[in-house]
């Protein structure tokens, strides 16, 4: 479990890499959630995603000797971007394993920031085996997207960040929601906020149907969704919490919202048309949890963690006609 | 003309109360433009555009006394916004007189931010004659869009920004290209880079059949448009230069830069894709011209302001369709 000097640490290399997302407001958000809503936009990070502190975080603490050796990751979103750049400007290699079916722009992507992307097929291959001869064969380090503590000290300066802009804007107190997946961000906000964050709680919140992590905390053991995919939040859907991150929000964090994809495609439609920012839907539904599930939260005001905007053009339009029925 | 004094004077009374709007980036658009592009996202600050920070620095530089009987403006689109969320914020009346074939979303807008919306119609009625009754009935203040001294000096608080977010991000010389309609935001950036951004020089970008601000930094007096509508670019469409703004863009401003509404609908899809920022044309036209004019530009880094965020569905529809053309 990374300290709150880790975190300090993990600010420190960020700084001057990292972006300094803002937290964003608009009057109309908060007439509908019936309290001050604020946002921190972190679909504005490097790649589109919170993923890149984290990223960034890991490959700057290694040793320079591994790390020129290269790093490795399983990836078809988020994650993958977010390591390859953070290797790009190490000048550090990078193989991110991906399903050969991921999105054409994904991979294309991902190559594009520098990384060699290798393509396995989920029926036939096992993904672990060529990672770990790849790693083995070449001297990789493998960065996992969460169970990781410098991945998890760096996803925790968003909640150093949000400690200080709350002050800013005279915010004394707020639950502090995050879009949950594996819960490294989540478990990184919970870090930070216990440690600086008086007045300030995380909370998980995740989709309908794979809410591993609000019924994790519940029960106090590893639950696991029934599904491995169908919701459109794909970049948050993750079997079951992970196992540095579980006991971090067991500790500290308030009980887990769940949101429908509805919700999250009508809050990615808000934030179009009320603070100009383009989210996909797992980094919408804690912006969904505040606007449309306010009866479950207590706190005065609301601060949304929305953390990415990586998003295809279909989805994007499906979200833009939930205005049409406002 | 506003002096530096005056700048900073605005930038003390907009601190806490404007946002800090980030200075964003991506690879692939550096990729595009052959050059570092850095883009300073007013499309974030409250009310989807710059305009609330010249609004707020007329409104907090007024006489509590004067300020109280009220303000009044002309506009159906983002000074509008911008002047009815200042004086709700300082409890003062607003009046803004628009057009009644104004979109129905933009006087629902104005409205919902607190303004009483006194409509014309544009055939029939004289709206300078209307303001003027009700200004002298009410003793309301007239809040210029761009004419006005403290709205160049709160508009010129973007360029203090600039300065010190370009020191940060080691950029040593760029030219800062800026959407331009009647010259408020260009004449005040150009003051603040003047002041305080060595090597940094604000140049104006405007739509195709509407650079009276080009033409008019070209032949050195005030050029006129040939028509007063038919670009998408609807909110940097004005008649001619500023009274006040023109001399200081004359003294201050490199050449101007002319773009295609094709080409804003291009920067909007790529600011969407790459940035996760919502965009209207008026308010890309400075990304296109770094992205699509760079052999207009000689500087090392380019500075994009882009300065609106508040677009139609169907328009912003349009510009995503683009990228199935990529």
């Amino acid at each position: 479990m990374p300290t709150i000097a880790d975190i300090d640490a993990a600010a420190h290399r960020l700084q001057g890499h990292a972006c300094r997302t803002p937290l964003l407001s608009s009057p109309f958000l908060n007439e509908i959630a019936g309290r001050r809503v604020f946002v921190k936009a972190e679909c504005l990070q490097h790649t589109g995603s919170f993923k890149f502190r984290g990223a960034w975080s890991a490959l700057s603490a290694l040793d320079p000797a591994i790390r020129a050796k290269g790093v490795i990751a399983f990836s078809s979103g988020n994650h993958a971007q977010g390591v390859a750049l953070a290797a790009k400007q190490h000048g550090a290699p990078a193989v991110i394993i991906m399903p050969a079916d991921a999105p054409r722009l994904k991979i294309a992507n991902t190559r594009a920031l520098g990384a060699e992307v290798v393509l396995y097929d989920r029926a036939t291959e096992d993904r672990d085996a060529i990672g770990a001869r790849l790693a083995s064969e070449r001297g990789l380090t493998l960065i996992k997207p969460y169970d990781n503590d410098m991945v998890i000290a760096g996803q925790a300066t968003t909640g150093l960040e949000i400690v200080e802009q709350a002050a800013e804007q005279g915010i004394k107190d707020a639950d502090v929601l995050v879009c949950c997946g594996g819960g490294g961000l989540t478990s990184g906000i919970a870090l930070a906020l216990d440690a600086r964050g008086q007045n300030l709680r995380a909370r998980p919140v995740e989709p309908a149907g794979f809410d591993d992590v609000t019924r994790s905390l519940v029960s106090g053991q590893h639950e696991r969704n029934a599904a491995l995919s169908g919701s459109i939040c794909d970049a948050i859907v993750t079997p079951t919490p992970g196992q540095i991150t579980l006991p971090i929000m067991k500790r500290l964090c308030g009980p887990g919202i769940v949101v429908t994809d509805d919700e999250a495609l009508h809050a990615i439609a808000l934030a179009w048309l009320r603070l100009k920012i383009v989210l996909e839907p797992g980094g919408a539904v804690s912006l969904a949890a505040a606007l449309f599930h306010g009866e479950q939260i207590s706190s005065t005001d609301v601060i949304c963690v929305v953390s990415g905007g990586n998003v295809d053009p279909d989805i994007f339009a499906r979200a833009l006609a939930t205005l049409a029925e406002d």
